[in-house]
């Protein structure tokens, strides 16, 4: 049996994680897949992944490329693979690729989401995948203000030092800024119910999409700790434009943190 | 300034604690609150709370009882507390009590919830607040199951060994079982529309909410894993009347497992 190109779709909690890539005497997400596939096919494996996600950062759609000779069908790979990987690792699907098929290379788009919570008190059940931030957000200025970002554009004011990427030009093709629902406003609602004080208050969460066909160094966390000095009111909804054509990291925002940060899905043409 | 008693309102996320009551040498939930309190107010307490909840299982409204020296103001005791916490638990909100408050024997009525993911993928970001349960499970005939429960009754059969109670008769007043959202459900979405497979798939969560005015030993558990018996079919939707009547432990289900527990609040006269 010759050789089978593989896709498949991972999801992890990033929270225990020294990130994506397998680094030596360190916990890895690469590293528990790679340890787990040799385990079940006997085979060693060295895969390509679309995004290489941070320490602490989490993906509930993370794509991996990969070549086997395994005789094992897709179904009892992803099924033996859910069984062998740690509880924090899950493989969503396994499904064939063409040829050479490169996860990092060939991926034409990503979408990243990233959660805040912007209430005094700190939630015990999100911590790990909410960055807490207690100073109420304006999602509507943080929405119109990202708008300017749309588009076409050198982001170097959006790119941290380190990177090896030789241009710092990418296209973002959406970016919104929602206050609303997400993991654990369940629970939220429920310890509003115990209180009985704000039965129906707004939400105290605020989720922010992007997509675009390729994201640099820390992209995504610099566009979120710029939006953040927007909604919290120190900058005003001209200021991320501003930032952007400075082409200057030094002027956008901090750098939010990594676990608020999601890796939700990746296109292939 | 005479004592003062407090009434504390307190969440936590039981995953690394041997439980609400202190032990020694173990890490317990009354133990931090408490450790916390002395470094805050320089006294040494001992607090009294609503249940005693076991290793693994969460809280989203317990209530703590004491009494107090402290000069500090509810509100600069409540911000102490949090900010000296581990993360894991945070007091929601501190109030005056009536003198003499005590927060178990005082408690007219408490509400548990419980949370079971039934699809065959775990999921990784739920993984610690809810009951993974690799089958189908009908909602329905589990809730029609449930009402026999309700009212005044001798649940004997639903007690674990090792509890002190003189006698076994509580009252439930509500058992609703629902097929829905909760917590991590937004992540779930995504992830399906990672697949594009099930874009409008129903829920994989099932979520079953207890009030009484009293809970045996592992009373909910108890319930939760006999009324599976009925969800997955294995069981008739009469037979938790039958184990009811029976006042037998060994006639009941399993005991679910404690991370899908989650003690919503507890009502006072």
């Amino acid at each position: 049996m010759p050789a089978r190109w593989l896709k498949l779709t991972v999801a992890y909690d990033g929270t225990a994680y020294a990130g994506w890539q397998i680094q030596p005497e360190l916990p890895t997400v690469q590293g528990a897949l790679q340890t787990v596939w040799q385990q079940l096919t006997q085979e060693p494996v060295n895969v390509t992944a679309a995004g290489r996600t941070d320490a602490g950062v989490h993906a509930l759609g993370q794509v991996v490329g990969l070549s086997t000779d395994s005789r094992l069908s897709n179904e009892e790979l992803r099924r033996g693979l859910n069984a062998l990987l740690p509880e924090d690792v899950a493989v969503i699907a396994v499904e064939d690729a063409r040829e050479r098929f490169h996860a990092t290379h060939d991926a034409a788009g990503k979408r990243y989401r990233y959660h805040i919570h912007d209430a005094r008190l700190r939630s015990v059940f999100d911590r790990r995948y909410t960055w807490h931030y207690p100073h109420p957000l304006d999602a509507a200025a943080m929405h119109a203000a990202g708008q300017a970002l749309i588009g076409r554009h050198d982001f170097s004011s959006f790119e941290s030092a380190g990177s090896e990427r030789p241009d710092s030009v990418r296209t973002i093709t959406e970016l919104t800024v929602t206050r609303g629902f997400h993991a654990g406003e369940f629970l939220r609602n429920s310890q509003l119910a115990v209180s009985e004080k704000l039965p129906h208050a707004p939400s105290d969460r605020v989720t922010i999409d992007v997509a675009g066909d390729g994201f640099l160094y820390n992209m995504v966390r610099a566009i979120v700790g710029t939006l953040v000095e927007v909604g919290r009111g120190t900058r005003d909804t001209h200021w991320p434009a501003q930032v952007l054509a400075a082409r200057d990291r030094r002027q956008a925002g901090q750098t939010a943190p990594p676990h608020g940060l999601f890796l939700v899905s990746v296109d292939y043409k």
